[in-house]
């Protein structure tokens, strides 16, 4: 049971800390036959890089993948694929302050109480940095479903929602928060960059969509595709909550509210509404799959916190040098790597199974 | 990568279908020596049987629990669990309508698509009656952790909140809504009973807190406690999302509003505020963990929805028969189960390699 | 990790111990619509059934299987298949001397140093009881692989091998023994009545051909199809050593002597010699596959052995009590539904991997 | 289900080709604070490297070791380790007839019929380089059995077998073949290099020991000590047979002649034999751990062969190119390496379920 491998027959294994010469993942099950190429999978970690605004972390780096195993002559040979992503930016500064004391909201202090010591240098296994064998591994998966779309953008920071009715898919690439509401950006360059200024840090929310997902993915009663896409989501650094379809707003709704009604369609039934989000029973209804994913405001802030040392001595710790002010806008290219994954993974679970 | 069965060192497997013989769940990876008899299972399944009150099916069974392996003179022996449920009230009444025709918001047409056809006897495989099988075994599992407690209750119904001031964690077991208020249960008995009468039903959130477990438990970067515990409730039947700690209201705090201060303490780190709900990094902090579960209103209601037949032709179905109102007051215990069984199996985990 | 679970998409899980109420399997990953029934599956479990000899122990039981679950109307529905046999005759008897000294050659000193104590009724989980369950199970893997025939057979008893000329398979299911060589059949009467009547036992080979086993199956590097079986085989009680092919012979042979040239066929290639026992780099080439498994001689002997008590005081102790005196013999049936379980498992994640 | 993923607790992944940039491990679930280098990696490698000696493959290549992950001043962290080797000696030749057609005993034509097509490459994944990455995570899980004593000796090529008599274990190490008794190193100079010079090869059986494991490790039924042990070694490259103990021998003896009688002893039982390898039940008793593997004559040999081209046309093929004249002897390394694995991974799924 590697806890650092996620899926179940596709697989993939991450390994690397923030501050180490490099760090990768390794996929295991990719079907034969797939082209891929570092180029192909370069542009979905360029999406993720950090230091492209002012509203992303400044650590610079190519963050160039290199296919180091399992590909010949430009396809997968169906042997594993080991990605590594070269760590260029370790800025030698001085991490004395963040080694003796914990910083409030990361994982400092249950690392050393898991442990019993840590690597302190940017967070190193704990960094969010970890999610770019990810984003890299989600690029080849995306290659074995090519019937589905996947379409990530933030919805919410701060609790300053976009507005539906200006929804514009085209938007989304076309800002430095995958803002699908133009208006929204506007408003979100000033309540970000004031929440640099100010030291602090704000959450967000980031909607998926995957759409072309037919009927049939996923596993029940523990193999079920929203189980999965929960475990998968709620594993991303900073994340606090999930949903499904509608979520917690589907606990407000009557049964005939929240029914999704069929009716004959062309190709298999349609339906009315999607409140499932694409879901019933732990398996594709055919419907997009939806979901919602809550990031928490980044922990390491300007502002000082009360904290301890690892000594237990009461300190106080301010945490400097390059943060994302709002770690969940980089997340949306996360998103989309994880759902990839999982839905590769349905896809290749259910061929075993029903043929 | 069996689909029915959940954990990672402590591993459990159900089986069986709502209208077959039996159900059942094999627990595998249980330490030897532990205290285990049917007697001290049966209350667990006593308090999520249906037929207890007006407001759950009137389904009625004993789901008295038979241990069949892995004890001997009352001792855990270190081998798997069987635990087994006979079904005794399987009514024999007409299916051929669910046979025909797919209920919306049900798995019916779902397993349909992915296995070819389905036992549409009260849903088969997917009926919530497998739960049963789950809190059988979560039983087991508190006996692994005898330094956590474990409290699920219901929070919500139909939008209608508890009040947080009137929260008395002693009412819990004194009413049939597992509701902590007192106010809210007179407020629940007319909202349910209406939706009862009404041939409708209503959603619910439950939350769940966990106290006693001690920092260290949680396996980063993909066995992240948080993450296990996601996947473990949204598979629960019904559930549309899951927060930790704050959850989607952290989304909407600022970096300096959602820290929780570190001071010293007797015991460890004193923290001054848990949004993060226990859990950082992955890892147990040794605060509670707090988890907030939404079920949808119960699919089942009288009233007729459009729907098609498996010929795919236009058609309406109200589902008779007995069903929950809110299927998620039984959910409360259900919830407790999977929190036991998870934080068993980390605990197990951690062991493995912290010793 | 589930101990009690084998498999990779085709799992299976078994519990139960000699002496109580029941041992059983719980088959999950089988694919939908295959039509099984108690009644197909009884046959192997009678060919493995005690008491039907007197060359066999002669503990008297039905065995009869019962199906409780992943049917319906006769056909496998997706969902995991639990199957049970009850414990009929679990004779009283007086275990005091087992439960206090450890039998040589028994899992009873070891069961004791792993888990502190142990079901010391008939070896509780220990006993080749077990593989009941195993056959059960493989029964059902016979239906996901139509295409294969399997075939076990004892080849060597006593050190006594059959003649290979007179190999007839007609034989094997005519004897107490699988014996398809109809002269050894009389040799071993005698060898094995009086190896039971000295109060000893006898070690056995078996061999197992698979053939209709089409190339490709078998997945490289930790999942190669020869590990797996190996696995497989080396976890039957009493097996100490595993051949593929030619096994240990073929390290006495020259690259050139042990090559299986390869020749252009009908339906892909022919190949003009078969060492490699029909896997090359963990793959299946096409040809039969071939194993042959040492057994031990039946630890359970009346001559007194030097042992020690728990509390580690000498004694002496005979193992009183019906045994089988040469327990390879009742291990051909399960060296096939291992084999069926093995390889119907390779199909299903080739079909996952491979479309 | 990850194929190229092995251990239960304790798991590496391996990933690479003979003529890819690199290849590599990735170790998870070692416990933190083991102290690790690059330095204590690389003599374990060293002994396996090729090129050493005229008795091994000529291709030269330091197999220096990198880490890439997991330590953090010189100590274990507790996440995943990464180990790479860079393969320098890539010799670019022409590979064109064995692209074209399939070398007999090789996994050529199994790879295209599994995958469709393959890196033909030096043999790409199926490749015995593979086995690099595994002596490199073997000599890391030494660190978590300090307890355990492993040794692995070649003890008989070409049928020729060491005397028992003239076992010395300080010879180890002294000579190239791995070969406890001086006397035989001599047989084996003649016998493996008049083999080379005929342009064929040689099989050999390998042993291994391991003294100081406790009683207790192995869990039953399907994650038997001897079942993982059987699986780790029928992986490794060339391998056709596996024996416990006395193996195939046991099959041959009398139950009486087969126990291994206990007696008290000053630190838990003494055994007066160890015919059953150290192992009963599945579980460690104690006594060393007895394992010994047949190799056969490496595939690759200058003495033509009958094939087949990939589009099924006869043609003949000598493998031309640097190559071990008796892979077996090499294979030593490999064997102690997977035995340190599978050791460690039991010692950490023990202490999970039995404290």
């Amino acid at each position: 049971m590697s806890v650092n491998t996620f899926g179940r027959v596709l697989r993939f294994t991450t390994w690397g800390e923030s501050h180490g010469p490099a760090l990768g993942a390794v996929l295991d099950g990719c079907p034969p036959g797939l082209e891929i190429s570092e180029e192909a999978i370069q542009p979905f970690l360029d999406a993720r890089r950090p230091g492209t605004s002012k509203f992303t972390t400044q650590r610079r780096e190519p963050d160039a993948v290199k296919i180091l195993s399992g590909t010949f002559e430009g396809r997968t040979t169906g042997t594993p694929i080991s990605l590594m992503i070269e760590n260029t930016d370790q800025r030698s500064k001085d991490y004395s302050d963040v080694a003796q004391a914990y910083r409030p909201g990361h994982a400092d202090y249950t690392y050393d109480a898991k442990y019993g010591f840590r690597d302190y240098r940017g967070g190193g296994r704990s960094s969010a940095r970890e999610t770019a064998a990810r984003v890299a591994a989600g690029a080849v998966a995306r290659q074995i479903i090519p019937e589905v779309s996947i379409m990530a953008y933030v919805c919410e920071i701060g609790g300053d929602e976009i507005d539906r009715e200006a929804f514009d898919p085209a938007q989304i690439g076309q800002n430095p928060f995958f803002c699908p509401d133009s208006w929204a950006v506007k408003r979100w360059e000033k309540l970000v960059d004031d929440a640099r200024k100010d030291g602090s840090s704000l959450g967000a929310v980031v909607e998926c969509v995957a759409t072309g997902v037919p009927a049939g993915w996923g596993a029940p009663i523990y193999g079920k595709l929203d189980a999965d896409l929960a475990a998968a989501m709620m594993g991303i650094n900073a994340v606090k909550a999930v949903e499904i379809g509608d979520g917690f707003r589907a606990a407000r709704l009557r049964g005939e509210e929240n029914a999704d009604p069929m009716h004959p369609g062309e190709n298999g039934p349609e339906f009315s509404a999607n409140h499932a989000g694409g879901i019933a029973g732990g398996i594709s209804t055919g419907q997009p799959v939806v979901m919602r994913i809550a990031f928490k405001p980044t922990s390491s802030i300007l502002i000082p916190q009360d904290t301890i040392t690892r000594e237990g001595e009461a300190t106080k710790l301010a945490t400097k040098g390059r943060h994302d002010p709002c770690v969940g806008i980089r997340g949306a290219p996360v998103v989309e790597a994880m759902m990839a994954l999982v839905l590769a993974d349905h896809k290749l679970l259910h061929r075993a199974q029903c043929g």
